[in-house]
Formats: C-alpha cells, sequence, structure tokens
C-alpha cells in the first residue's frame, strides 16, 4: 500500500497516511503541484508556517523502467513567488519507493529559536531527531557524517547552510550512488523552504525493506523498459563519454551560449571550457566518467571532476553550471568554474541562479567580468552571510534591484537558463510562459526537437511557431516530470507513446497516449491557476534587453509576438482570465 | 495655450508642444497615468530608456482655488513594478502653471557615463544644464545652491543622493514657501526613475511670467474658492495647530498604530512622540508652525521642528513619518525621529518606506527595537552606499527577501503606511486593492470618512462594508488627486460636487458630480489595466500575519473576506480578467 509521510513541524509529528483518494492518480510533479494547489493557500508567505514542503516519486520509481528514480520537490516558491517544482536523481526516489513512500509533505513550523531536525524514514520507524551540532554542515561534510552514523547505504535529501539562511537561490541536494550530494533539485529556492521548517536532512534507510511492486503485466513492463534501456544505450553514447556538458561547443556553434552576461551567443574561451576540453581534463586526472545518478540509469551523463591535484571536486559540473558560471561571467578557467560548482554544491545553492546573479553583479561593477577570484570569493560572502552575500544568494533579480541594474536576465524572479533566448527564440518562449519561472527543463527547447507534429521543423533563429513548439515540450515534460523520469530518456511523442504502453502494462488502465497528454496539460493549468491566485499572470515578457540588443553574432533580437504565445497558450491550455496586452 | 515639456534624453533636445487632443481633458493623476498608459510599454524596466518620468499639474493650478497646487509625479514604479502617482505639495504646481505648463515628460536614457543634468524652465527658454558638479548634494545644500545661482523665488523639483544610485525608495522633493525641500512625493521609487535619466533638479523659475488664466465665470470661481477657503480656516484649526501629527494620540487611542514592526496598536511611548508633544518642542525652540507648503493655502499644517540647539531640522515631521520612524520602531525620541527625518529629506528616501524596512531589519536582528542610534547609522550606511545601505534603500520587501523574514508589513512590494489593517480594516482594504500599492492617500480610511452613502457610518474594528467604503474613497482621491488639489480640504462627496461647480465656473462644461466620480473611476481603471499588463493583479492578499496574529490590544485579525473585495471592485470599478480565488 503507497502511503504520504506527513511532519508537521508546529507540533514536531510525524505520520503516516494511506493515500487520499483525491491524489491517487498523481505522482511526481502532478503530485508535488496537487498537493500544494489543494493544501497551499496561494497567498501565504514561502517561509511561513502554511507553506508545505513536498517530495514525490514518480509513477514508475523503483521498478525497471530506466531512468525513473527522480524526485520532485515542490513548494511555494521564494524566488518567484509562484508555485514550484524541480526535480532531482540520485537514489532517494528509488529507496524512498522501497519503502512504499509515495510522498513527503513537511508543514507548520518550528519556533523560531528551535534547532535543526532530522527526519529519518526506514519502513518500520519515522524518526524526528534533534540535529543542532550539524548546523552550518556543508552538504559534503554532512553526507559523510551522515553516511557514518547510518550506514553507507542511506538516502540522503538535504540542504546545506544557505537553506538554512532560508536564501532564495538555495537547492535541495540529493545523494548519487557514490554518496555525493551532488544531485540538485536546484532551482527556485525549495532549500529556504525545507531551512524554514528547520529540517537539515532525510535520511532514507532501505536496507531492511524488501518491497514487491505490483504489475497488471510484469512481463510486457519488463519488455518495454529493456527495449528502452537497449534503445537508450544505443543512443546517449556522446551524452555518456561527455555528459552534458558536451552542449557547450553546440551551443557556442549555434550562437546562444550566454556570455558576459547574456550579450554575446559566442565565448572567446570556448576551447578552455568546452566538454571536450572536460573530458580531456577528466581522462588525464583520473576523473570518473559516465556513471549513472541512481539505479537503472542505462545513460550515464555523471562526470567527476578532480582538481588538479587529484582531489575528488565534483560530479555536478553540468552544461547549465559551466555556461552560467563559466562564460555568462566570461571566466574560462575550468578548474576555477568547477570549484565554483563544488562551493554552490556544498553551499546548497542552485549553480544556475548564481551564475546569473555573478553576472549581474560584474555589470553592477562589483566585480570585473573574467574575475575567477572575485566570483570564488563572492561565493564564499554567502557562505558567511555578509549582507552582499545574501544579496547574491537571493538570486539575479534581488541582486538587480538592489545595485540598479536593469540589464536582468531573469523572468518572474527566476534567472534564465544557460540558452540566449535570442537564438534560441523556443527557450525564449518557455522561459515568459512557463508557470516554473524562466526554466529551461519545463520546456527544454533545442535544435532537432519537434512539438507534436513531429514533421514541422523550426528554425530557432526564427520567430515562426516557437510558441506551438515550446508549449508542446512544456506539455510533455510536465507529463514526464509527473512520471519522476529523466527527461534524456526522451522528449517527444514517441516516447510518450511508450509511457501509455507502459502505464497500461503497469496499472491495467486503459492509458492511451492522449490521456498522457491530458496528463500534461493538466498539471500546466493547475500550476498556472496556483500562479494566478498568487499573484502571477501566466505569460510574463522577457527583460527589455532581448527586445532590443541585437545578440552578437546573429544580429537578431527576440521578436516572437507576445500575442502569438498567449493565443498559444488559451489554444494549448486552457487558461483564461488575464489580459493579453 | 497649455502645454508640454517634453525632454529626451537619449537625444538631449527639449521640446515643447501643445497639449495633444487624447491628454487634454485630463491633469494630475489623470494626465500621468493617462501618459503612462499611452507611452510606456507595461513591460518595460522601470530604470531603462522606456519608461518615462512624467510630472502634471492640476485643474486648476495657479489658481486661488485653495491648496490646488499639488503636483503628480507618475512613471512604472521601481518599487512595485506597477504604474505609479505620487503627489506633492509646494511651490512646483502654481509655479509650472504661471509658465502654462500643463506636464513635463523626461523620456530615453542618456549613456550610462552621461553627467548629472538640470533642466531649467522659464518661459521663454528651456535648458538642459550639465551639473556634474552637484553629484552626490544632499537635497538641502543642492536647493541653496539652486537658489543662490538661479534666485531665490525658483522652485526646486530635485533628488538626492538615493535617486542618483536609483533605491527604489527614493523620493522627488519639492521645495516649499521657504525654499526647504521637504515636501515630497515620496511613495514608489520615482527618485529612481529622474535618478536613472541623469536629472538631478528642475528648476522652475517663473518670475518673467504672467501668465492670464481663462475663466467661464470668474466671479463664480471666486466665490467658491473664497467659500471653501473660509470654511477650511473655520474647520482645519487642529490640523492647523499640531499638523499631521495630531493623528499619533488619536490612532494609538484607537490602537491601530504601528508598533514594533505591526505587532501591536499602541505604544508605551506614546506621551514623548506624540503631535501635541511637537508642539510643545515646537514652541518652545521657537519652530514655526502653522504654515503653509504652497501659496493659496489656508489649512497651513507645515511644522517647523529644530534641534536642542535651536537649529532647523526638518518641516516635514509628519504622522506617517514619526508613526513608521517612531513607534513601528520602537523609538521614543522625537529629536532621533526627526534627525532621520532629516536625513531622509536630504538623501531623498521616502520615509515611510525607511521606516518600514528600519522595522523589518530591527526584525531581522541587525539591530534592536528602539535603538536609534542603530537606526540612524543604517540610515547612513545608505547614504555611504555600501550593500547593506543599499538593501534598506530599495525598501522593506527587498529587505525581508535578503534577510530571509516573513514579518515584511508591505503589499505590491510597497510598505504598509501608518495604520494597521487589524485595526483599521478600510484601510487595510485600500493596501489591498489600490492600484498603488500598500498607499494609504490612495484611499484614506479614517473614523468619521464615509463612502457615497453619507448616512452609512462603518466600524474600522469589523469587516463589514469596509470594502464598499475603501472603494468610495479610492474613487474619490483619484478625482481629487487628478485635479491637484490636497485632499485635506475634504474627501466626501460635498467637497465633489463643490468640484463640480468649480470645473462648471472654470470651464464652462456642463460638468456634474457625476462626471466627477467617472473620472475617478476611469482613473484607476487606467492603472489597473496597466498594472495587469505589467503581470500585476489588481487585488492582493495582505501579508498573513495580519490574519494570525491578533493585534494588540484589540485582538483583531485582519478579516474582510477577499471575494467581497473582489465582488466591490468589480461592481464598483470596470475591473475584469482577474482570478478571484
Amino acid at each position: 500500500m503507497e502511503k504520504i509521510v506527513r511532519l508537521n513541524m508546529t507540533k514536531r509529528e510525524i505520520i503516516e497516511q494511506a493515500m487520499p483518494r483525491t491524489y491517487r492518480n498523481f505522482a511526481g510533479r502532478a503530485l508535488t503541484s496537487k498537493i500544494i494547489s489543494t493544501e497551499v493557500p496561494a497567498s501565504c508567505h514561502p517561509l511561513g508556517q502554511k507553506n508545505k514542503f513536498v517530495i514525490a516519486t514518480g509513477m514508475f520509481a523503483g521498478t525497471a523502467f530506466p531512468c525513473s528514480g527522480r524526485i520532485s520537490v515542490g513548494g511555494k516558491s521564494p524566488l518567484t513567488g509562484g508555485i514550484k517544482e524541480s526535480n532531482a536523481g540520485g537514489t532517494a526516489g528509488w529507496k524512498l519507493s522501497r519503502l512504499g513512500i509515495k510522498a513527503i509533505i513537511i508543514e507548520g513550523l518550528p519556533p523560531k529559536d528551535e534547532d535543526l531536525f532530522l527526519l529519518k524514514l526506514n519502513g518500520d520507524k519515522n524518526e524526528l531527531i534533534k540535529a543542532g551540532e550539524l548546523r552550518r554542515f556543508g552538504t559534503y561534510k554532512l553526507a559523510k557524517e551522515l553516511r557514518n552514523r547510518y550506514g553507507e547505504n542511506i538516502g540522503i535529501i538535504a540542504i546545506g547552510p544557505a537553506g538554512e539562511m532560508m536564501l532564495s537561490a538555495a537547492g535541495v541536494a540529493v545523494t548519487d550512488l557514490e554518496g555525493n550530494p551532488c544531485d540538485y533539485a536546484g532551482r527556485g529556492g525549495m532549500g529556504a523552504v525545507l531551512g524554514s521548517k528547520k529540517i537539515k536532512a532525510i535520511i532514507i534507510d532501505d536496507k531492511n525493506s524488501e518491497k514487491e511492486f505490483m504489475f497488471h503485466d510484469r512481463k510486457e513492463f519488463i519488455r518495454i523498459s529493456k527495449s528502452v534501456a537497449e534503445k537508450l544505450i544505443g543512443e546517449k553514447k556522446i551524452l555518456r563519454k561527455y555528459g552534458t556538458s558536451v552542449e557547450i561547443n553546440e551551443s557556442n556553434a549555434l550562437g546562444y551560449l550566454p556570455t558576459k552576461n547574456f550579450r554575446k551567443g559566442q565565448f572567446d574561451g570556448i576551447d578552455k571550457i568546452s566538454g571536450e576540453t572536460m573530458h580531456a581534463i577528466i581522462q588525464q586526472r583520473g576523473g570518473m566518467h559516465s556513471a549513472p545518478c541512481m539505479p537503472g540509469c542505462p545513460i550515464g551523463c555523471k562526470q567527476t571532476y578532480l582538481d588538479n591535484k587529484g582531489k575528488y571536486l565534483t560530479s555536478g559540473l553540468e552544461y547549465e553550471t559551466i555556461a552560467l558560471l563559466g562564460s555568462n561571467c566570461c571566466i574560462d578557467d575550468l578548474d576555477a568554474i568547477a570549484k565554483m560548482a563544488r562551493l554552490c554544491d556544498d553551499y546548497g545553492l542552485d549553480t544556475m541562479e548564481m551564475g546569473v546573479a555573478i553576472g549581474v553583479a560584474m555589470e553592477a561593477g562589483l566585480l570585473s567580468f573574467g574575475d575567477a577570484d572575485g566570483a570564488i570569493s563572492l561565493l564564499e560572502k554567502i557562505h558567511d552571510g555578509t549582507p552582499l552575500g545574501r544579496i547574491i544568494g537571493n538570486g539575479a533579480e534581488v541582486t538587480g534591484k538592489v545595485f540598479g541594474i536593469q540589464r536582468v536576465p531573469a523572468v518572474k524572479g527566476q534567472s534564465l537558463a544557460a540558452y540566449d533566448p535570442r537564438g534560441n527564440k523556443g527557450m525564449g518562449v518557455t522561459y515568459m510562459s512557463s508557470p516554473m519561472g524562466a526554466d529551461h527543463t519545463a520546456g527544454c527547447v533545442i535544435p532537432g526537437r519537434t512539438g507534436f507534429d513531429t514533421t514541422k521543423q523550426y528554425n530557432l533563429l526564427e520567430p515562426y511557431g516557437q510558441e506551438e513548439l515550446s508549449l508542446d515540450l512544456q506539455i510533455m515534460a510536465a507529463a514526464i516530470d509527473s512520471m519522476g523520469i529523466c527527461f534524456f530518456i526522451g522528449l517527444n511523442p514517441d516516447m510518450l507513446h511508450t509511457l501509455a504502453d507502459l502505464h497500461r502494462a503497469r496499472y491495467g488502465l486503459n492509458t492511451t497516449f492522449d490521456d498522457i497528454v491530458k496528463l500534461g496539460k493538466k498539471v500546466l493549468e493547475m500550476e498556472h491557476r496556483f500562479n494566478l491566485a498568487a499573484g502571477i499572470v501566466p505569460l510574463h515578457h522577457l527583460p527589455d534587453f532581448f527586445e532590443e540588443e541585437p545578440l552578437i553574432p546573429h544580429q537578431t533580437v527576440f521578436n516572437v509576438p507576445f500575442k502569438e504565445i498567449f493565443k498559444a497558450m488559451r489554444k494549448k491550455i486552457n487558461i483564461s482570465n488575464f489580459s493579453s496586452k
């Protein structure tokens, strides 16, 4: 029987409950957004007692289907003020599912002077453990300490000092198969929400669990899983070899790699920060590559970066991190970027929000573009909790506001991802229209992807049809996120057909492709509805400069008409009640 | 012929134009909001080249009608992100009207490294004068310098260092009859907008002007003006004697005086900060009281506060300033409060936003409640431009966000005024539903005021009917603001009847009471429409704690139902297209 673990921090009380009927058909992002929409008043303060911190596993977590163990982390975001779902890999989803836990809801608020706690789940017993001694622990030291205490095999969901400080750019770390806390539900400040509840970490111990999963048609389920896994092994060789950082060169070649606070789409120092260079360094220094972050992943895009003395630095050096901490800040030193990524992981900060915030600080003249030492020292100030550190730790928009800067690449309070919206116009539409703020994973437009009509191709430099492409991908992403699956398995209609088949094999319902599409739409509608009640309209403009300054080298501005995006939103999802001006 | 002076800072070019037909029936707030709605894209960055800084005089500026010389200052607000009109007394409105200038529009943006400028208007010649030497001048030193240069009789509209620094709480100072820069269009950060245009001051020299005003029926106009003036002389004796600070005792007695970051409605140190105490100090030290801020004001609510050595400190020590810098911060020392007010005036900051921001900083533990020296030193940090100073200078909401504080008394990015919304529930409705953010002047509910139905009385501690009362007063305020008249002449239906008569006598149109009401509604609708296009819905909740923590001493929470306010908005003004959840 699948259950919810509900922890009330006002009463310091844990209860387990069977999945309520109204939540029963939901999982992953659909479940976190459903719980937030149902239980959290949209107008509440994100750090207050009415907000909830929710974790949900996917529909196929714990099964043999590849990459199905992601967790969704949800709540009202202190960064955007709207609903947030941020998902992460690592081992937590797998382990939670083995304990039969579908969701964790942390609600209420302990007294202001209360100490930190750990929430420990092991199937038989759920414990709330005082943990004041772990205050200010970085996530690495924390993970090591907790594995010493509770065993090497536990899964950990944790915050660093940034979450304790309730900084809006604080993320939630999840440990990977090596026990390193560098799988991140990074975006939207969900670490600050967990920090407001005074939970330093959730420990998942599944060693005594022998969970049996039920299948309507186990054979068919295994057949589909195997076939998808084989396909991924064959198709994802480059991703396995280089990790997501392989995109650095591509994005530079296509001219949408954020450079100098989104001034240019190509970076002079490209050769020093490319995925190929990173791969060579990793090989030379003996770092591990091509590792999975969770059980049952045949892709294995994780790359372990060592410093020049061969010491482990991070395994979270992804495309977004390198681009936003690197080219966006004109920093062309991969060791420095890796150091910054490590600091972010350890402090518990979103590397993306930090890259953009540092770019804005450079814009404000606090340090120069390209100043890697200055950027590292700025990150250290966040940890120290100085006023300047707290400004940066609250992200790009707050940094821009405090320093009176208008060149701030953010939408709905959240920094843009590593795709300049002039060079990748479909991604621009996603930034503007996603309920999640400027979040690339919410509708990830890259060359070659199509919408539901797979015969239609798009030129990302041209405005035509980008609204349709983005919206279709947003719907697909919402569906896949709701299944708790890594979208690297394929963000396309074919995959949705496969997932419908998979759903039938698992649950024996007459699930069709259309049902999966409907699920994606429903999730987006629910999220936009929450946002509107929180005072956030569904469609925002990009910052002025994207419509005014031509992007180098393409000399193109962002020019997808606002009205067309609005019309597409109305057509594709049921959004009403907001102005179209 | 009435005209607009249009200054384009991109081209550094001044043109004069006749009032365009579409603007012709507008003045004051209606005119600034009309120009902003017409010429400024709602989505633009408030500090960017597309925003405009607009000043408009009222419908009767320069005439004998009492208190008719206020100016409206408008633009897209860096504080709220929405449309803003903030109005001020002083001599500028009178002098502009004598030059035949109905409005000033400052648009475009000079290069980033461009120096500061003065805009000098004298009827024959409009000049843009380089003024780099005035950088960082406080408004007092600036006013003195400009009067030395250009004559004692000039009117000045200026910013202090806070405006140059583009802080979101920077206001716009206007000189009074004594030449002191302490009449303020304080709210909404309009000083930052003028700072972004690199205009340090606007100088209005009307000494060569012999403007003749046209009247449809001069005799009748004079008769009405005289009768209103006589009535004000008789009725406003207490306001004349004590200034607005007389409200301190009233508000404390009624239990809605903000105390300790809006924890309580009564202050232990009340006797030390009351208007009566202030009056005694002023008398004892020989400060001037009962002075008008503009020509033709028979009320004269201005009080000049000297320090304990008899030296001039400020004539801007108003109710809001004393309450928010004083009781709200638990500071019971009137000399210290006056010193803080002086610093705000001199730096060019909104005293209200500062009082609330300092209260939030106290909440965050940066200094203790009651620490006057600490509060003064915090204000000095703003002037120094330290990161902490810039945080505070960006207002209460940013301060709360940076320090992870949820107890932030602000709505739509703007701090509340000095009326706790649990003790004055009608004012709470104004905070929630005004297009201006938490602005008391936008619909000022105080005991005894009624809506359009003057037979209906309201208990401000009870929720019943507050939505109607607030909305009616918002409509009246929008109408009176659009005439450029100080609402101290009377915020009630009788006064709107008088203003209709006055309008007929001036312009010879068949203006009725209904027309004046329609004007108020139209202005509100226009402003909400702009806001919605900027992504801001018309109705916001108050911060959670007002609905959760009972106010001492009344033990009441804010409980006017959101749905009722929404319904009243729909009924009273034509607001559609937003969710009611």
